[in-house]
This record gives structure tokens, C-alpha cells and sequence, in this order.
């Protein structure tokens, strides 16, 4: 166990960023493996602004990049956030100069990570993302360390927590997306665009991480399919309950023979299994693996708390010495990620109406999903709550998407029905 | 990222053993950090006995302290187990040479790990124990390098997959705590003496290297509250039910101001609870942290497949070169142990009683417990089923240890009430 003292440059003095700072003054005795970890300069976008931590005795760099050159830094720390412009730069200068780089950024790695990686293997020094992933539970280290004495199948969980407060709480108010989300904002747990967020764009950068720990593939957001929460209606709550799921935002990444699919959709998950009971802004995952069978971890998934814990947690492992690659495999040889196309999915479906209170409708949507292929699991029909016509719910048994899109198709063009039929997976966990 | 070979000598072809020979035959490619890893020598009691893998291409040594010793391993793999013996007298042979040792031996770690983490820091190389805890499920990782970064506070879960079946199939099947065992034993889940696993003393040795994790002290197996589940009658698995709650073996660790608590007890779970939902050979635990907060984790406790992966990824973080703390700290800084006495656990208990069928009962077993200071939660009193007496539960706020041994030893004093009351744990998660 080395006794050096590693002095780290930390960009980027948000939430994360003044919760590093926090803890370091907490524990000053911070010596996890032996060596000690002293700040010695910061960088931010403003050096006024009101902060809950003394950035007083730190030397101040405008520039990000300044900072992860400057001499007296050892080891760089990346939570400006973003996935290009000064975090991109600032992380390739650290890496190109040899110096080890923890950070907090998912957009940068799930967009740049299999490049960085080979900056970082190159000059021989880790890039570590912990925090990028479920905030502070190590998911990242689950993966990358734990489960490499085995062959990983799938993940599948809740990686933001923003949706799951908002579901939760739409679900136990009643209220309306738009009035929980304005809450949200109001109280700082959404952002005021919360298009990252409610869009699944979050929950896309961390699981497309996670398939290239878990697969050895380049993370390709790009390749992600995603659906956010925001078409999701109190009435889809509702009439999910009654069936005996609760809507979450799933995201999932799964090999087959054909390749990789990366997934962000509201799902249907049943009540009583684990994630449906994920409530608030709890995040969860389930990893599968050949050998080992299935593992879970819930825990917080964001927070100035528990995510600069996992900057720290990073931190002592650059302390460490160790050395493996970035993800699964090492850069050259991580495989090129294959997307399995959307219309390849096969699985349950909750497809929900709006028909005209008439004779003969559900003959008539019952003989187009037979026509198309579409075997109905279950059907529920609700008394009308007002007069814009009659909701009806129906599950189906595992169908391609493919064929469920053609069925949808021809569903909204049947004269009784109001509009196009609402789609969500019932999720396959 | 080093190309070398890493030669490994593995003591011990049970389960575990077998499954590692297993994967690395499956995974001839397995280089998690650059270097491969390639088995040389073996060692077991019998060279003769039937196995699933072949081992005619290893070097053959009938002492496992030869094998730590032997010029062709590079890293020594203990698996037969055991606290003192071979497996200790190998492992202290292959550290005081200098070698890395990755071991699956829980008694040997809860027993003696001070000692061991100061023969490897001494010698510079790792000794690393994932498989120990919870098989598969990488509990020692998280506490040893994910939670660096926080104060854990307390950890509580299930870890001993034999008692948790058990309690799963005496509720499920309405078989009695003899019967179960009986079939587990034919059908080799659990072991022909199972004092081991029944008494609590597996889960006790595995909650003790937690504690050492978790708080940085010596694991001190000698300082845990042990109690296991061969006195857990179907009547109480029902009452407990009925009150909503289910029987666990419960192992936890807290830490308070007065010292360390390590504890294993069955224990009342509410129904709906993680850790009352983690049926069969499931292992689960919950770690509290200041700054992070609860994290949950569950997967496979036990197993070839699980648990030889574990031994694989402990074999990739030696390949590493990481230079970390046995335990939360180096060895020569480890607290002492300081337990807390059993009597000054304070918690909510549930007393079960066999008393006469006549008036007054209640009353002077009220009176008693009101006079000993113990306030009563809820009471059930069910129907008579054999001639033997009325069995009346009660549950209590919670209550100082000292005070409910107290009431114990009064009520049984008591003349109308048939035998000692049977107490048990409400846990407090």
C-alpha cells in the first residue's frame, strides 16, 4: 500500500461536486488504500456563486482543461456533466497527460467511452464512472468486477429516479403527469428542461454503459430505442393496477445470437415483484448471468450524498494501483455493437382504447388482432368516464412488435375507434 | 494492462473447486485483466474419487501446503475449508512466500483474518475472500471497495441458504423443522450434520467478516450472538403470519457508541418486506450507509456455478495488481473488537406462551409483563388444538434485552403457564 498523497483536480462544483468537496472535509483521514487524497484545485462555471463548501482554499481554474494539465493534478475529477464541449476536452487532456480520471458524466461515457477508453488504456490509467450509473450503488462495479467469472445475459431495472418519483407519485395522488412533474420542478427534484430526464434519454446513457460492461460491445447510445413517461396517463396507471401491473420506467439491455438491444420504455410490471415495489426515487437493477442466476440491487440512484460517495469509492480505486480495462474487454477488442432491430422484440403487450359505446366494437378489434396474428391475454372494459368515448384494455399474449404495429395500424383505421390505440410492453422480468 | 500467465494451485475439488476447474475449462480465453489464468497444480483429499471435470492435467500434490509452496503457483486458490487445519496452515504457507491467496473459507476468515490480513499486507499481495459471503453475490466487494466512500452503520440480511429454505418449506409444505431438514439432507441441500448451517454458526461466521468490512475491526467470530433455527416450530412460523410477519434467520451487524453488535437469530420479518420475500436458497442483505443510505442486494448464496464465479473474479482482481486493505483498514490499524452485551439489545419481541385453559391466565401474565416494565404491542390467543395447553402469543414495544429475560423467567414461574415462553427476535428493518 503506497502512503503518496494524491492530489485531485475536481471540475465541476454542482450537486456531486460540493458533496465530494463536503465529504473530504468530513473525513480527512480519508485513506482507503493506504494513500491520501487531498484536493488541491477546483473549476466551475462561476467562482461567485454560493456554494455550501469553502472553495477558499483551493486554487481556482477557469478552465477545466487548465486543471486536468495543471501539474499539482494528480488525479482528475470530471462532474461538469455533458457529453462533449469542456468534460470532453477536459477528460481528454487528463488522459492524454497520463493522469487517472474518475467522473460522474453518463452522457460522456455512454457516447464517448469506447474512445476514452483507448486514451485510458493507452496511457495506462483507469477511467472510472461509478457514479455515472444508479448514483451510489455500484452497479458499474457489479458489473465490470464481480461478474466477470461469469457470462451476463441481461439487465433490466429502474436507472432514473426522476420517472420512478414521478410514476410513484402520479400513482398515489392521482394527479396528472403535467401537475407531478411541475411539483418536481418546484421542489428541485426535476430539472426545468426535464427532457433528459422524462424522455428516458437518462436511463438510455446508463444502460447503454452498462450493456458494453456486460457485453463487451462499444456503448452505442445511439443504437438505443427509447420511450420516455410523458404520453403515460393516469388512466394507463389506473387500468395497469386493475390488470395487476404498476407502469415503471424500464431500461434493458440483452444479448442473443442476433446481437444487442438496448431498451427504454414504460413497462408493465407485475405488483408484488421487486421492481414494481421500487417506489420514489429509488433505482434497482436485475443482472442475469449463466452462472450465477439472477442478482438484484436496489438503492439511491442520485444525490449529492451517495453519489460523491461513489466518486470516492472511485477515487480509492485509482489509489489502489489497479489496472483492467474500461469496460469488459480492452478498448481494441471491445465488439462492435450489432442492434437487434425494434421490430424484432417479442413479448407481452397492453394495448389500451378509446372506442364509440356501440354494438359490435370489440367483435371488431377482436377480429382484427386475430387477423393479424395477435392472441389476446386478457380484456378489461371500464364503465365511461365521460362522454369522449370507452376505454378498453386488453393484454396479448408474446407478440412480435412487428405484428403488433400492424395490428395497431389497422386497428386505428376501424370506424369505431376514436384514436390510436396506446401501446405498452408488458415487461419481460 | 499485464500480458502474463498466471498459474493457479487449487486446494480443494468440492462444489466449488469442481466449478472453478468447470469455468476455466469453459472460458479458456478468461483474461479479465489482461493476464490469463491457467490452473497448474490440485490438491484434495482423494486423487481417486469420481469427479465431474478431469484433473489429469494438473501436477497432483496430497498436501495442500506443498501445492501454496510449489515454484509453478503464482496464485494459491484454498477451497477445502475448514477454520484451522490444512486450509489455514496452506494459506499462511502461500502468504508468508509471498503469494496472493483467494479463498472461499468463511470460518477461516471470521476466525482468523487479523491475523491473515497481516501476513498479506506484510507480503504486499492480496487475500481476497469474495466467495465466502453470499456466494455469488458480491457483498464483500461492495463493503470492502464500493463503500469506502461512506460510514456504514448497520448491515442485516439472510445469509445462510440452507435455513431459509428450510423456513420457506416448513411455511409452504406445513412440515415440520425435522422433516424438511430430513429431505433437505437426502436431497444434498443440506449437509448429513448440519449443526453448522441449523445453529446459525455459518451465517454467524459470515456476518462476522462483514462487520470487519463494514467498520474496520477484527472479525471476531467469537464475539457473535448466535442463535439458530432447530427450535423454530410450525406453530410459531403460523402465529408469526397471522401477527403478519415471517420467520428469518436474521444475521446483522450494527455499530452504536458503545461498540460493535453481531448477531444471528430467527427473526420476525413483516410480510411484504425484502427480506421476508426472499424465499428458498436465496441470500439477501441490506447495508446502511450515512451518505449513501440503504442499498439491498439478493441473489444466490450458494452453489458451483455462483460461487466458483466468485472465486473467478477474485482471481481477476489479483490479475490487477490492486493494493488495497484485507479489511476496511490495514491490518496493524484494525479497532478491536468491542461487542456490545446481548442484554443491552433493545427491540420489539414476540413471546409465544403454552398456557392452562382456565380464567385468569391472561390476566396474571399481563400483570407480570406490566411489572417487569414490558409494554404489550398486540396479543393472540388461538384455538385449542391438542390437549397439551392454549398457546397465547404477544408481541411487545420495544424493550431492553435484560428486561424481557426478566418477564421470560417470571411468566414461566407462573402456575397456570405450562413450559419456559418461547421468545423471538422482531427485527428491526
Amino acid at each position: 500500500m503506497t502512503q503518496k498523497t494524491w492530489r485531485l483536480g475536481v471540475a465541476g462544483l454542482g450537486t456531486v461536486g460540493s458533496g465530494l468537496l463536503q465529504f473530504l472535509s468530513e473525513r480527512p483521514d480519508f485513506a482507503p488504500a493506504g494513500g491520501k487524497a487531498v484536493i488541491t484545485g477546483v473549476s466551475a462555471r462561476s467562482k461567485s456563486r454560493p456554494r455550501p463548501v469553502d472553495i477558499s482554499g483551493y486554487a481556482w481554474f477557469d478552465d477545466a482543461v487548465q486543471l486536468a494539465l495543471s501539474p499539482e493534478t494528480d488525479v482528475f475529477v470530471e462532474l461538469v456533466g455533458g457529453s462533449d464541449g469542456p468534460a470532453k476536452a477536459a477528460v481528454e487532456a487528463a488522459l492524454k497527460a497520463g493522469k487517472p480520471v474518475v467522473t460522474a458524466n453518463k452522457a460522456l461515457i455512454a457516447e464517448h467511452g469506447a474512445e476514452l477508453a483507448a486514451l485510458a488504456e493507452a496511457a495506462g490509467v483507469p477511467l472510472l464512472f461509478e457514479a455515472a450509473v444508479m448514483g451510489g450503488t455500484p452497479a458499474v462495479k457489479m458489473l465490470r468486477e464481480a461478474m466477470v467469472g461469469d457470462d451476463v445475459a441481461s439487465v433490466a431495472g429502474i436507472l432514473n429516479g426522476t420517472c420512478n418519483y414521478i410514476l410513484s407519485e402520479m400513482e398515489a395522488s392521482g394527479r396528472s403527469f403535467a401537475d407531478v412533474l411541475g411539483d418536481a420542478q418546484r421542489m428541485g427534484y426535476a430539472e426545468a428542461d426535464p427532457t433528459m430526464d422524462v424522455g428516458g434519454f437518462d436511463a438510455a446513457h446508463k444502460v447503454s454503459i452498462l450493456a458494453a460492461l456486460a457485453f463487451g460491445c462499444a456503448p452505442t447510445f445511439a443504437a438505443a430505442e427509447i420511450e420516455g413517461i410523458s404520453q403515460i396517463e393516469l388512466l394507463d396507471i389506473k387500468l395497469a393496477k386493475d390488470l395487476g401491473y404498476r407502469i415503471r420506467l424500464i431500461a434493458s439491455a440483452d444479448r442473443s445470437e442476433e446481437g444487442v438491444a438496448v431498451r427504454v420504455h414504460p413497462s408493465l410490471v407485475p405488483l408484488g415483484h421487486p421492481l414494481a415495489e421500487t417506489r420514489g426515487a429509488l433505482n434497482a437493477l436485475f443482472i442475469e448471468g449463466r452462472r450465477i442466476g439472477r442478482i438484484f440491487i436496489q438503492g439511491p440512484g442520485a444525490g449529492s450524498g451517495p453519489t460523491a460517495a461513489a466518486v470516492a469509492a472511485d477515487i480509492a480505486d485509482v489509489m489502489t494501483g489497479a489496472s483492467r480495462p474500461v469496460f469488459q474487454a480492452p478498448a481494441g477488442k471491445l465488439r462492435p455493437f450489432v442492434a437487434v432491430a425494434p421490430t424484432r422484440r417479442v413479448g407481452k403487450a397492453y394495448l389500451r382504447l378509446l372506442v364509440r359505446d356501440q354494438a359490435g366494437v370489440i367483435a371488431a378489434v377482436s377480429e382484427t388482432l386475430a387477423e393479424c396474428g395477435v392472441s389476446i391475454d386478457s380484456f378489461l372494459q371500464k364503465p365511461v368516464e365521460d362522454a369522449g368515448g370507452v376505454p378498453i384494455v386488453l393484454t396479448t399474449h408474446a407478440t412480435a412488435e412487428s405484428v403488433l404495429t400492424d395490428a395497431i395500424n389497422r386497428i386505428e383505421k376501424l370506424p369505431a375507434v376514436l384514436e390510436r390505440p396506446r401501446l405498452l410492453r408488458i415487461a419481460r422480468i
